[in-house]
């Protein structure tokens, strides 16, 4: 049999201290294979499983690259606000200080500017008493803020505050960051490990299971779609349209639409559709409403960006607000019915910051926990370049280089079908 | 001393069929009068006592106008949706078959369309069982409607479905439409009964302590405002932006900023402010940026009006978005700190038919139920043209036509002062 | 016209400093009468409205009795917690500090135990700083304790700290202690201050409208009993027994009965009951279980407490468990079935702990605040001796000797009678 | 290389039928093996991952055994109540009537008593109208029972009504029924496919990731913890003690302490512990009171029951209620502390009933709806003596025969350690 590809975590040197954790578990994760990424095979062929690839099992190891007590670490928070933030920099700090005794926690705030000098956001010390209870509340202690900044700049500040490891809890932009970070400290030739936890609210990191946030997300649209739907009840063709997040995917429209039966139309960017036309979305959500009388609409915001190029070519003001595909449905819909002659109640919901900015559910702050605990596990043994993140229900080490594709939704695949089910909308809305 | 005045609901006559209720408890309220309407006198001056007006306490009767066997009720809803509105129809429903046995309750759909012949909806039967569990769901089981419909052909209704009583739940123009009826049913000397019970999620009927449904909008502001909160504290001048219902009073954004006191502005109709000058809002704003980084904003809809003739004399466009204040200050912040050539983010929040559209919370719940069963007592004994409600924690009698002044928040008052305090915001934020 | 009787609270003396908010609103409040004490009339004859007493308005007062610059203000929270307690203390600290300019707040721990040197619990200062938040919280940062302390040991630890201001949060015993620190004060001749908030999740106050805390609980009960339902509906004769606080009235069972109209039973301690007999509650309960298949139970602590004397009677042992209403219910229901050879499936409901122990709701958010500005400007004012609360819906001073009473629910009262009818449970169920 | 084990669910013969559902996808699920069971293995050696069994994938086939226009479908509920009850339900009738368009769906009432005629337990019919809402309520429309009933008895009633399906909800014993139903049509030649989703609260099933309910009950259990916490820290020594459920594993009580860092001591059944002596755990938690002066305990209803023995030795009394550890905990703290002459406030929590009968939370909601559609698509195929359920993050077929053994916490297992890091007890709380 061909020989498995084993894809492992870049590391820093050979690991050479005790780990204090040593002794504490019966077997340690040393590197073992784990669960296979199988994305494009199904598993369909049994014959060919010798070329799947395997992933690194996170998890403490025996041998540490870093002497924890000479340790400081950094821990740096990045772009859009997602529920569990404060429950990752709670792991990290708790982790580092109390599993392994390192030296010092910093925080540094507002983003990688608080890693450039010349913005004077001055770190802050972690200890387990400023981080204790910041897990009970929503958005993140440390601050944040978008885009790069210079990765020598940076490298700059690590020195100058003795960093040794930098967690980066960021999207792919930050990540992207991350790994110019670890380029520029092997340039220098530099003992610094990076290692990021992946954050992206709408879940569409390819490889990865779930990112943290997500199902806090999809909980909160729950009570959001049944107040939707009490409005379009309410009124005559009563429409209750619901914009959610979902730049590039649509995983939180689409699994708010499994959790709540109540929508009736789940519009999502992997699936394009027309407006009008005898199979536009229009013409179906008039059929609705004469025979309902009231219909939930649930968007993705990042869905029907093909429409506004259409409408951009008879409407050449080019309003920026012309982006946003909620007001643009919400603009479309009451046009269309009163050309129709049709009255028609439309109830706009657009409850994104209030979703991201809350505090993270149960199940989202455990898995926040494991994350900031194997974050720290694998720097402190000298891997670098990574993500930690789940995998087939395992947590695993992803280099960096492997992140930048996006997890979307495959429309012929049968999750997709049974949103087409569950919300009884046609396969497809589209002429063509 | 003379005599006080006792306002007492009209009647439709003599009072002459026993209640089924008598026996069931140990003394009636026949009418007595009741806590005092002192919105004018405070009580300073104990020796003019005696001209203080006193209100009808509502309560079932000993006698009633009605004979329950043969007697039809008629329920209607109207206008925007209010935490409650199934509560209410549960309670009038339970209280007529339940408490008194009339014949049937009909439920009007479409508000007052549901009472004109040409919109075809047909009135539903309610009983114990279709209504019994509606009151765990927001919304309105009747569904709802805008505007007036010609008095006439809702009276013609009436007669044809020999409804005896109405029960108007709505606002402002509900009442009035309830008003028109009761003339109209006097004029064609028919025995129909027309008691309202307001409502009005702004909390903003002069004489009525508290209307249905305010408490929990009020409530579900807290996570929105503590959401708003994370959202500007993440972000450098991170502004929280939160637009809330309110159109003539300030009732719900003031009580929401004294509920959690994350409010740094509260800006509500009554208090006009101007939005430049060293003494306007955004002057205030970036001081307060200035000293903390970030802020939260609380506005009620109907807040600032002033400004869009201000605008409206610059900006010839006449832009009917203009009128929406929560857009144009985010707008207006937005450029004032381009200008200003400093960072801002603003976070806007607009939750509002997430709030109007959820279930009563326990407290309004109960507060439906005592609504409903007392508008049926009164009802029963012929009691008509009037509505009921809180007046300093009595459940009154109040006649439909002392009912069109608004209660608005006086500036002076020591409520907005608390609300000033709690806020830190300055007393006036206007030039002159 | 005979003179009203106005009842005021004691003053340490001449009030003779100008408050600094003095001109910040338009009138203050310097001791008018307000709404009357009417609760043995009614309001029945106005003839006799001469004779009616008169309370005190609460509010700020344009002179004080105290230097607010050399005030020292002591806070204590005593007995059970109570939704909304960490909202008074830091309404206490703020409008002292930010208000009033008063030189200190000090936190007094443990209860009365923080008041007595022997027990070592130092106080803490209380700053804006460190309250500003603790709203968030559920239970108490002061931490609490039960029963009395010596009065001259309080007093000798008053005059230690220097405390001018006295706050003293807690129920009946520890407004008895209050008043007991007052009579020694006066004694020695000391200018100090001792206001109360009363604090009794139970409602129970008499000529208190409603007690912070209490609205809260009625709402946490909400989803107990939806609960309590669900578990009674899916099992045969499932009976949902929820037993609630309320140990010498029933208004938290009560009115979660009538929030919540799921529940077919309420027991309540001012409304005696038999368990057996032919128009006991077993025999009542069998009855509806025949008919409908399941029954929630709602039962106050307090409840049936005439039944542990008749059981005692028969069973010696005198177990101090049976003191517990709930349990003994749930022991007595399975018996009862088991002996009538009919299934029966008792699910036991006891959430007190959980209910009490969590954040204010928005309503009580904002009495909380009231009654803690409140009281301070009493107290700056030199009032003394008195507790702040609600009274048709005005907020005065009531002195600390009138508020023994304990306010129950009268069974003849129209309120029980709604709770009667809502539930449909019999009037009575005893036997003779 | 040697054949991988591919373990797939029995069928009850050739499926012939085209399915509706053909042509809707791309590609069919037709039986292909899938993420494997390496509980053993780890995958530590990847030369033997050609011994790991597979699975079958769970999903819809493009042939039906059954002609769907011809099918009966039975559902029946048993045992505890849990979260996602009636999802489960409604995602069976709604798959089967208009994914297939079966003939009819029949839901058996009481559990395995509906399928016995001396129960007179009449099923109800099934329709996509009445059960469009279900899933917003907690329990279960079809009511439950326990125990076991007579398998012939149980096929009469299959056999009178035409059941071509029995999806049996429930537990271990219910499956173990659903396993001796498959026996008896076997035996008798009868085309009746059973199929179960399989039900736990505790999360125990061997080989299934998750069972659905459990996530909720997790999420439940963190205000109720955060409130232990707020009575715990409010009172000298104060201990919160939170009995949560979990009678052979502590999977609950464990996920809840890593998701709410407030707990101190977490108590499993997996993980035995003295109460007594230097090393137990009553001397744990007075040097966790003497240090902070407050703790907060959650025991899994399961743990320590070994204790009972000790105790039964010397108390022979043998009180059947000593079998409740809370209680147990309870009384053996209070006892403990008055010993040792030092004050401890023990405050009990017993919520179970409380988490068990609230609807599903999103996340679960989802797997619900995955749940009962993957079950009727496998039932449609004519597999049978099955559970649907989710391994390695895929939903798979497992035969009934191998659901026999329960998943518990390994002590061993870096699950377990990261609960004792992150309450911080200790590893071991036993004397010997």
């Amino acid at each position: 049999m061909a020989e498995a590809k084993i894809i492992r975590a870049d590391t820093l040197g050979e690991p050479n201290y005790d780990s204090p954790l040593k002794g504490q578990i019966n077997r340690f994760y040393n590197g073992e294979a784990v669960a296979c990424n199988d994305r494009t095979k199904d598993f369909a062929d049994l014959e060919s499983i010798d070329d799947i690839d395997y992933f690194e099992l996170a998890g403490p190891r025996e041998k540490l690259f870093f002497n924890p007590k000479n340790v400081t670490v950094g821990i740096v928070t990045c772009g859009g606000l997602c529920p569990g933030l404060n429950d990752v920099i709670r792991a990290l700090t708790f982790c580092s200080l109390q599993s392994y005794g390192v030296k010092r926690v910093l925080g540094f705030k507002y983003g990688y500017e608080g890693l450039v000098a010349k913005y004077y956001h001055y770190p802050i010390e972690l200890t387990t008493d400023n981080t204790d209870e910041i897990h009970e509340k929503g958005g993140t202690i440390l601050k944040s803020s978008r885009g790069a900044q210079d990765t020598d700049e940076i490298i700059n500040t690590l020195i100058h505050y003795g960093v040794d490891i930098l967690f980066t809890i960021g999207g792919d932009g930050t990540q992207r960051g991350a790994r110019d970070i670890v380029e520029g400290v092997k340039k220098r030739n530099l003992p610094i490990a990076v290692v990021g936890i992946p954050k992206t609210i709408d879940n569409d990191i390819d490889l990865i299971q779930r990112s943290f946030g997500f199902e806090t997300a999809v909980e909160a649209t729950w009570d959001i779609i049944t107040n939707a739907h009490s409005e379009a009840k309410a009124y005559r063709n009563g429409v209750g349209l619901v914009n959610l997040m979902g730049r590039e995917s649509g995983w939180i429209a689409a699994s708010a639409s499994l959790a709540n039966s109540n929508v009736n139309f789940c519009l999502v960017p992997e699936v394009p559709f027309d407006l009008h036309g005898p199979n536009g979305f229009l013409q179906h959500l008039k059929t609705r409403l004469q025979n309902k009388e009231h219909a939930v609409v649930v968007v993705a915001e990042g869905a029907g960006q093909n429409l506004f190029d259409a409408l951009l070519g008879t409407n050449k003001s080019g309003n920026k607000n012309l982006n946003d595909i909620g007001i643009l449905l919400k603009n479309e819909i009451n046009a269309y019915f009163k050309a129709e002659n049709m009255e028609a109640n439309v109830k706009y919901f657009d409850p994104s910051y209030n979703i991201r900015s809350r505090r993270a559910n149960a199940n989202d702050s455990m898995y926040c926990l494991r994350l900031g605990n194997n974050a720290v596990h694998a720097a402190m043994a000298g891997k670098t370049n990574m993500i930690v993140g789940l995998h087939h229900d395992r947590l695993i080490h992803l280099p960096i280089p492997m992140v930048g594709a996006r997890k979307t939704i495959d429309p012929q695949s049968w999750f997709w079908q049974t949103v087409v089910q569950a919300t009884h909308q046609p396969a497809q809305m589209a002429n063509s």
